[in-house]
C-alpha cells in the first residue's frame, strides 16, 4: 500500500472521528481520570515496515488502564508459558462487565478471560520475580520494548488514586485468593495491577504495541522476534473476541479489528500481516470506550478495508 | 495455492483427526441423533472458485442443528435487513451454555447474540410469510442456494423428535415471549427453528456455505452475489466471536477460522477470502462440538496459515 | 378475647388501612385484573371457634391468585403426602421476584419453595387423577371445604385471560419439565394451575381458609380435622418464610403474622391458636401485595398483639 | 411449665441428639475451629424467669461465629436505630450461601440481610466509636450483658485465624465499600467483625441471649430491659427467616423456632413468651449448622409444642 494513501486514510479517520468529539464522558470513577483535556483527538498506524502516519496528539500522554491488560498477559505468557497461565484464567469471551464478580462466583474457580479485570489480576498474580519492585521493572522492561518506548514511566498520581479508589478490584482479587486461584499477597498483585494501569503512553507507542502483535510478534523498528508467535496470536485473538469490554462482539461486527481499549481513552488494533493501530481520544461511552476512537477505527477499516472477517 | 496442496492438506487433516475417532459421546438429549453411526468422518474445502477438495464420507448426510443458526441468520437479515434483526437479537458474545436461560433473565430484553438457541429462535420469528409453510418456504428455498444444494429436504425423523423433546427451547421461546422480544405464535417459530434444525446436509454442502460467506456473499459456483457483503462480514464475526458454544473463544485462539458447529456433528468454517471448509464426524465434546472435526480445521489451520489473528 | 374487643379492632384495622385508599395499581399484566373497582376494602377475623368479625366488602368476590399455592399446597400433601411433594419442590426462602428463572437454573433441579409461581407449578403436577377435569374436581371439593364455601367456583373470564398471557409461567413450566422435575403435559398442569388462581373468593372465605390452618388443620365451623396438624405446620410456615413475595421478611419484621397474598388483592393470614385472618383491597405495591391489606395486617398485629416473634 | 417436665425435656433432647454423635465434619475453613473436642455436646434451656434446666458440657467454651450476628445486630440497632440500620441492609431472606457475593452484584446495593456475611459486615460499620479499641469495647459490654457473662473475652488465636483467612469476606466488604453501601476503613470494619465472630461463648450463654429475646427485651436474671422491644422482635423474625443459613426454611418447617446457628457448633434459639434454648455440638452438616443441635431443638421442639407455627 502506497505511504500516502495511508497518510490520507489517517489524517480522514481523524477528521470523520472528529465529528463525535465531545460527546461521552471522562472515566469519572478515577479522580485522576478526570483531569485530562477532553479535545484531545490522535490517530496513528504504524506498519510492519515501521512506518508511522499519524496525525493529531500522537505523543500526548495517557494512563494505559485496561490496554495494560496486553502487556500483563505478553509478560505472563513470556515468563511462565502458555499452560500455566492459561490455568489461572480462561479463554471465553464473556457479555458481562469488565468488573463482574458474579463470572467469578458462578464458574467458581478462574476468571473468563484475560482482558477483564478479575482476569488481567489473575495473570498479573503468576508475573514471577524475588520482590514487588523486581516484578514491576521486568513488566516495565518489557512494555518499553513493546511500545518502542524506553523512557516510558507510570503516572503516579494515576497509580496512587487507584490505589485508594479500587475498592472493586480488591474485592476480585482477594475473592479469588479466598478461591486459591490467585495466590501469594493479594495487596501486592493489586499494586502491581494498579502501576500497570497508570503506565504513561501515547498514540504512537500503542499503535507500535499493536504492529508488533500485527506482525507476529515481530518488532517493526528493530526485526527483532519479541513476542513468541504463537503468544502473538492468543494475544490478538482475545483482543478480537474480548478486547472491548461489553462492546466486543458489536465492535467486530461493525470494524472487524482486534483491538484493545482503556479507559484512558486509548484503542490499540491489530490488523494481522498489516499493520498496528493506535487512537486517542479521552470521552467514553457507556462501555468505556473511546467514542471518537471508535469512529476512527470504524473509518479506517472502511477506507482500507481492513476487517479480518471480511474478503 | 496450487490445488495439490489443498488436496493434500485436506486428506492430511483427516488423517490427524482420526487419531481421536472414537472419542466422545453422541448428542443423547435428541433420540433421533443417537442413532447415527460414530465413525464417519469428512473433511472438504471448497475455493472461491468453486473447486473442491474433498476425503471421506463427504456426501453423507446430517441433520444441521446449530448450522441452521447461520441460514437462519442470513435468511432474516435479507428478509428484515439488519436493524430490524438486531433490534430483537443482540451482538455480544456470552460465556454461557448454548441454552441458557439466566442470560434472558437478567439482560431482560433480547438474548445476546444470534448464535445461542434464544437468539436464534428470535432471529427464526422475525422471518416473514402469510403461513408457517410459506414461512418455512422462503428458508428453504434460500437455504438450497446457500448449501449449492437443490434437492435438500429436512430429516423428518429429527423433527418430530426434536417437537417431542425441545422443552428447554419451548421455555425459552414463551419467555421471551412474555418480555415482548418475539411476537407472534410462539410454537410456529418453534417448528419452524425445529425444521430448520432438520435440514438434512452434507458436509460438502456446508463447505459451499463457508465459501459463499468467505467470499463476501458470492456463490463460488454460480458467481452470483447471494448474501450482502455486510450481512456476510456480519454473520462471519458472529461465528468468530460466538460460533462454538461455550469453547468460541478457545477455538479462536486455537484455530483461528470462524466457525459454526452442529450437535449434528458438522462444522463449516469460513477464511475471508480464502476457502470455506466443511468437517463432519458426529461424537461430541461436552460443550456440543465435534471432536474429530475440531482437530480437522486445527490441523487445517496450521498447515494452510488460515487464522484470520496471525500475519 | 373478648368478641367486642375483637370487632372493634377489625373496625378499627380497617379505619387505618383506608388511609392507603388510592395508592397503588391494579395487576395490569392480567387484563381480567384490571376491571376491578379500586375502592374496594375488606377485613375479616375468624376465630377458632367460627366466629366471624367482619367489616367492609366481606363477601365481594375476587380471583384467589396466589392465595391459590396455599390450597393447592394442602392438595397436594393430603394426596401424595409430604416426602413426596417435597422432592419436587424445595422448603428455603428466596429473595427473589415470584416468577424467577434464574433460581431455576442455577439450582438445576427443583424450584425452591411452593409459595412462588415455579414451585407452585411443580406443587399442581403432583395431584393426581384420570383426567384433567378429575383433577381439577378434587382441588374444587378441597378448596370448598377450606373456605367453607360450598359454592365456590372459578372466574372463567380470569381463567381464560391467564391462559391467554401467562408464557412467563409456560416459560417455567417447560422448563421444570426439560429438567425433568415435572413430568407429565405441561400445558394440563398449566391449565389447572391457572384454575386455580381463578378461584374467585371472598375476603370471608379466606379468613376462614386461616383459621383452619391456624387451628393445626381444624374447620372452626364443622370441628373436623381437614388438613393433617404437621402439614397445616409446613404451610404456615412456608408462608411465614414466603408468602408475601420479595416483601416476606419486611412483613415478618413489621407485622409477624405469616401470611399469603394474592395479586388479585387478597391476604389471608395465619395466627397459631387464635385466628384466622382475611383482608381484601385490590390496589398493589410494587412486590404485588395489597398496600391497603398489608395496613390492615399491621394494625390489627399491634392492636391484637399477633406477631408470633413477640413475646 | 413445672420445672421437672422441662428438665427431664432438656435430658431426653440430649439423648436423642446423641444419636447422631460423630456425624458430620468441623469448619475445617477455620483452622482454629479443627481442634475442638468433637464430642462435646450440651442443651441448656432458661426461662423467662432465669432458671436454668442445663445438661452436658453447658459451660464448655467455643467460638460464637455467626451467632455474633445477632449480637451485632442487636448493637447496631441500640445505637444507630432502625432506620439508619436498615438502610444498610436488608430484611428479606435468601436461599443464598451464607457467603454469596451474587447477592450483592445483582441487587446492587445493600445485602440481603443481617444474618449473612455480607450483612453483617455492613451492619458492623454502623457501630460508632472514636476508635476500633472503643467500638469493639461497646460490642463486648453489650455481649457480656446479652449473654450475662461479666468475664466473656475473645478466643485470641481464632481472631487472628480469621484475619489471615478471611479472603472472602474481606472481599465481601470491599465490594461493599465500592458501592458505598459501606464506608470509613474497610480493614478496620473487618477486624471488627472477626473479634465479635470470636467471642469465646459457651452453651449456657447463648440460651440466656435466646431467653432476652423471648422476653422481648427483658433480661431473665436482672429483669431490666436490655433491648427493645420493638428490635427484640426485629431480631427474632430475621432469626425466623434467615437464621440457619440456606437451610431457613426447613428448620422452620421441621422445627419452628427463631434461631441462630455458628460454624463454631452453637444454636440459639427463641420461643417468644416461654424461654431461650442453647445448643453445643461442634460437628456440621454441609449447611454449616450443628447436626446435633438441630437435632436436639427438633426433640425439644416435639416434647414442649414450641413451634411458633403451630397452634
Amino acid at each position: 500500500m502506497e505511504s500516502s494513501c495511508l497518510q490520507k486514510a489517517v489524517s480522514y479517520a481523524r477528521e470523520y472521528a472528529a465529528g463525535w468529539m465531545g460527546q461521552g464522558t471522562l472515566a469519572e470513577f478515577i479522580p485522576r481520570l478526570s483531569e485530562v483535556d477532553r479535545d484531545k483527538l490522535a490517530v496513528v498506524v504504524t506498519d510492519l515496515d515501521g512506518r508511522e502516519y499519524s496525525v493529531g496528539d500522537a505523543d500526548q500522554r495517557f494512563t494505559a488502564q485496561s490496554i495494560a491488560k496486553v502487556i500483563l498477559l505478553a509478560t505472563a505468557l513470556r515468563d511462565n508459558g502458555f499452560e500455566h497461565v492459561f490455568s489461572r484464567v480462561g479463554m471465553e469471551p464473556t457479555g458481562d462487565s469488565f468488573n463482574s464478580i458474579i463470572r467469578l462466583e458462578t464458574t467458581i474457580d478462574i476468571p473468563f478471560n484475560p482482558m477483564i479485570n478479575a482476569g488481567a489480576i489473575s495473570v498479573t498474580s503468576c508475573i514471577p520475580g524475588a520482590s514487588p519492585e523486581e516484578r514491576f521493572s521486568r513488566i516495565l522492561a518489557y512494555a518499553r520494548e513493546l511500545l518502542c518506548s524506553p523512557g516510558l514511566e507510570i503516572d503516579k498520581e494515576a497509580f496512587e488514586s487507584e490505589m485508594l479508589t479500587g475498592d472493586r478490584n480488591r474485592a476480585l482479587a482477594y475473592m479469588m485468593s479466598s478461591f486459591g486461584s490467585v495466590t501469594g499477597k493479594v495487596e501486592d498483585h493489586l499494586a502491581l495491577y494498579f502501576k500497570a494501569c497508570a503506565l504513561f503512553v501515547s498514540c504512537r507507542e500503542i499503535s507500535h504495541l499493536g504492529a508488533v502483535l500485527a506482525g507476529g510478534g515481530i518488532s517493526p523498528v528493530t526485526k527483532k522476534k519479541i513476542i513468541d508467535p504463537f503468544h502473538a496470536k492468543c494475544i490478538c485473538s482475545l483482543m478480537a473476541t474480548c478486547g472491548m469490554y461489553n462492546a466486543s462482539g458489536e465492535f467486530a461486527l461493525r470494524v472487524g479489528i482486534p483491538a484493545k481499549s482503556g479507559v484512558g481513552g486509548g484503542i490499540t488494533g491489530v490488523v494481522p500481516g498489516r499493520m498496528g493501530i493506535g487512537t486517542f481520544s479521552p470521552l467514553l461511552d457507556k462501555n468505556g470506550n473511546s467514542i471518537c476512537g471508535i469512529r476512527a477505527m470504524e473509518c479506517l477499516a472502511c477506507e482500507l478495508d481492513l476487517s479480518i472477517y471480511a474478503p
